[in-house]
C-alpha cells in the first residue's frame, strides 16, 4: 500500500509542480520563461527520486512502469495498481490546479505545435532516450545507482529544454492525460499515451543487447 | 552554542543572497532576472546544507525546525533558540541589505500577487513538498544523506522558479519576516507564518504513513 | 560489439539532443534560448556519462578517443571501430533530423561568426580544457571518478554558453562532420576536425606533466 | 612545482572561461547572458576542483590561498608561490583574450556599479560566504569532501548570480587584477584586491568558533 502511496503522491507533486509551471508562465505573462518550465521538470524528477525512490522506485509514470514489467524488474501483478496510483495522483493535481487557477483553459496539456508524425517520432526518442538512461543506472553499479536522480532528473530537464516546443515534451501518459481530461483537450492526447509506452519499452531489448554483448565479450577476453 | 551560530550565520547568508538577488533585481533593471533569483535561493541552500549541515542541521527555517519537533527527530527545548536564531540571522541580512540599498523600499518581501487564499493553499503545498524531500533524505540512507544538499536546494530552486510569480515561494517563516519587518510591509505576513508552518507539519504524519506501511509489507513478505 | 553499439547510440543521443535544441530553437523563433542549448548539451553529456560509461567509457567523440589512445589508455586496434561508430551514429542522427525538420537548412553545424584564426583557436583551447577534465576524472581518485560525469557534462555546458555564440563550441569532430555532410555547409569543417583533435591530443603531456611531478615530490618530501 | 603548474593552468582556465564569457557576452550582443556567465563561472569552478583538486587543491584565488594559511592548513612557503602561479596564469588568461577580441577594451574588468563602500562591503561578504563553505567542506567529512566541487561552484555561480550587477562579483584578487592591468582598468582595483582577501580571512576565525563550540558541547553532553 505505502508503495501506492508514493507513486499517487509523486505523480501528484510532479505534476503540480511540472504543469504548475506552464500555467503559471500563461497566467503571469511569460514570467517563468521556458527554461524555467524546463528546469521545474527536471528538478522534481529528481527531488522525488531522492525522497520516494527508496519507497517504489519513484516511477511516477505508466511507460516507466510497463518498461521496468517487460525487463523482469518489475511485478506484473503490481502494473496495474501503480498506473491507477500515477493516473490518480496526476489527476488530482490537474484538478487542485484548475480550482487555484480557475482563469486557466489547458492545465499544461501537451499538443503538438507542428504535425502529429512529428510530435509522434519525438515523444517515441525521448521516452526512449529517457528510459534508456532510467534502466541503466536502476540496474548498474551503485555508484550509477547513487547518482539516478541526478542523470535522470537531467535528462528529463533537457529533454523538455529542447523538444518542448515541438511536442510538449510529455514522455508520460500520465503527465498527459491529467490536464487533456480535465481540461477537455483530448484530440492528441493518443499520441502522449501510445507513443511513450512504445518508447520506453524499446529501451528494454536495446538495453538487453548491450548489456549481452559485454558479459559476451568479457568471456572472450 | 555553536548548533545557534550556525543557525544564524546560516539564515543571514541565505536571506542576504536570496532576498539580495530580489532587492538587486529590482534596482538594476531586471539584471538578475526571474530565473536567476530562483537560482539564487536553490543554491544558497544546497551550499549552506554541505558547510553547515553537520554542525546544526542547516535548517534555516522555522517551519522545518517544528517539523523536525513533530517527528520527534528534534529536542523541544531547542526549538524555541533555533527560531530565535534563525529570526536574527534573517532581520541582520535584512538591516544589512537596507544599509547597502536604501533606495529599496520592499527588501524582498512576500506578498500576494493575487487572492490570499490562493497564496495560502500554494505556500502550504511548497512546503508540504519540501518537507516531504528534507525528512526523507535526513532519514533514508546514507545516499540519500549525502545527496541532501542537491535534493533539497533543487527542490527550493524549483518551486521558486514555478510559484514565485504567484505567491513569492518563501516556504520559510523567517525569511517574510525580516524583509516585512524591516521594510513595514506586515500586511499579508500572516500567511507566509502559518501556511509554511502548517504544510512543513503535515509532511510529517505523511511520512510516517509512507514508512509504516513499508516496514508492515516488508513483515508479510 | 556492444562498446560500438553504445558509442553509435550514444553519439546518435548526443547529436539528436544537442542539434536538435539548435535546429528548434531555429524553427520556433528562438524558443529554446542560447543558454538552452548549452544546457542541453551538457546534460545530455552527463546522462550518457552516467548510462553508458561503463559499456563504452561514453566518449562519444573522436578527439576524445584519439587522446585517450596517446595517453596508452585505450588500445589503438579499437580506435578506428570507435571512430567508425561515432561518426555513423552523429549522422543518423542529422538524418533524423532532416526528416523531421525538413525546412531547416544548416542542421546545427558549427560556422565560425569570426575569423576562421579566432575559431581554431578557441576549439583548440576548448578541447584541451575539456580533455583535460576528461583525463584528470577518468584517471583519479574514485570519487573524482562518480563525480565525472558532473564535472565533464559541466564543462561541456559553460563551455558551449559561453564560446558557442564566437564558434560554435563543437570540440568535438563527429558532432560538426555530421551535421556538414547531411547540410552540405564543409567549407569550415576542417577547423572543427582538426583543431578539437590537437587540443584533446596537447591535455595529455600536460596531464603526464602534472602527474609525473606529483610522484617526484612525494618521493622528495 | 606541478602544484605551481596546477594552479597557473586552472587560475588561466578560470580566467579564460570566465572574463571569457563578459567579453564575448559584450562582442556578441548580449548573446550569453548574465545568467550565462554567472553559470560559466560557477561551473568552471566545479570542473576545476574535480579535476585539479586532488594535485593543488584548486585554490586559484590569492584569497583562498592566504585564508587556508591563516586557518594553518597551508604552509607559508608556499604561499608566494602560488600566487605568483595564480596571478600569472591569469594574466596570460587576459593577454590571450586581448589577442582573441582585440575590439573588446575592457576584458572583463570587475568595476563597482555604485558607490565604492557598497561593492567593497559586498566583495567582503561574498567572499566570507565563499570562504566559509570552502574551509568547511574542505576540512569537514568524507562526504563533504566528495561534495566540496558542487558546493563550492555553486556558491561561485549564485554569488556571481546575484551580486554580478553590482560589483562584479569578483571574490578574487587574481580574478580582478588581470583584466585591470591588461586593460588599464586599475582605478578601483584596490577593492577587490582587500575585500576579497579580509573576507575571507574573516571565514577562518568564524570557522574555529562554530566548531571548538562543537567540541565543547560534545564534551559537555
Amino acid at each position: 500500500m505505502n508503495r501506492y502511496l508514493a507513486e499517487l503522491l509523486g505523480t501528484f507533486i510532479l505534476l503540480f509542480c511540472g504543469t504548475g509551471a506552464v500555467i503559471i508562465d500563461q497566467q503571469f505573462n511569460g514570467a517563468v520563461t521556458h527554461a524555467g518550465i524546463a528546469i521545474t521538470w527536471g528538478f522534481i524528477v529528481m527531488a522525488m527520486i531522492y525522497a520516494l525512490g527508496d519507497i517504489s522506485g519513484a516511477h511516477m509514470n505508466p511507460a516507466v512502469t510497463i518498461a521496468f514489467t517487460i525487463a523482469g524488474r518489475f511485478q506484473v501483478k503490481q502494473v496495474l495498481p501503480y498506473i491507477i496510483s500515477q493516473v490518480t495522483g496526476a489527476l488530482l493535481a490537474s484538478i487542485t490546479l484548475h480550482c487555484l487557477f480557475p482563469g486557466n483553459e489547458t492545465l499544461g496539456v501537451t499538443l503538438p505545435a507542428g504535425s502529429e508524425m512529428q510530435s509522434f517520432v519525438l515523444e517515441f526518442l525521448l521516452t526512449f532516450f529517457l528510459m534508456l538512461v532510467v534502466i541503466n543506472v536502476a540496474t548498474g553499479s551503485k555508484e550509477q545507482g547513487m547518482f539516478a536522480g541526478l542523470a535522470i532528473g537531467s535528462t528529463v530537464l533537457l529533454e523538455a529544454m529542447f523538444a518542448g516546443p515541438v511536442c510538449g515534451a510529455s514522455m508520460n501518459p500520465a503527465r498527459s492525460m491529467a490536464p487533456a481530461f480535465i481540461s477537455g483537450h483530448i484530440e492528441h492526447l493518443w499520441i502522449y499515451i501510445v507513443a511513450p509506452t512504445a518508447g520506453a519499452a524499446f529501451a528494454i531489448p536495446i538495453h538487453k543487447i548491450l548489456h549481452n554483448n559485454k558479459q559476451l565479450t568479457k568471456q572472450v577476453q
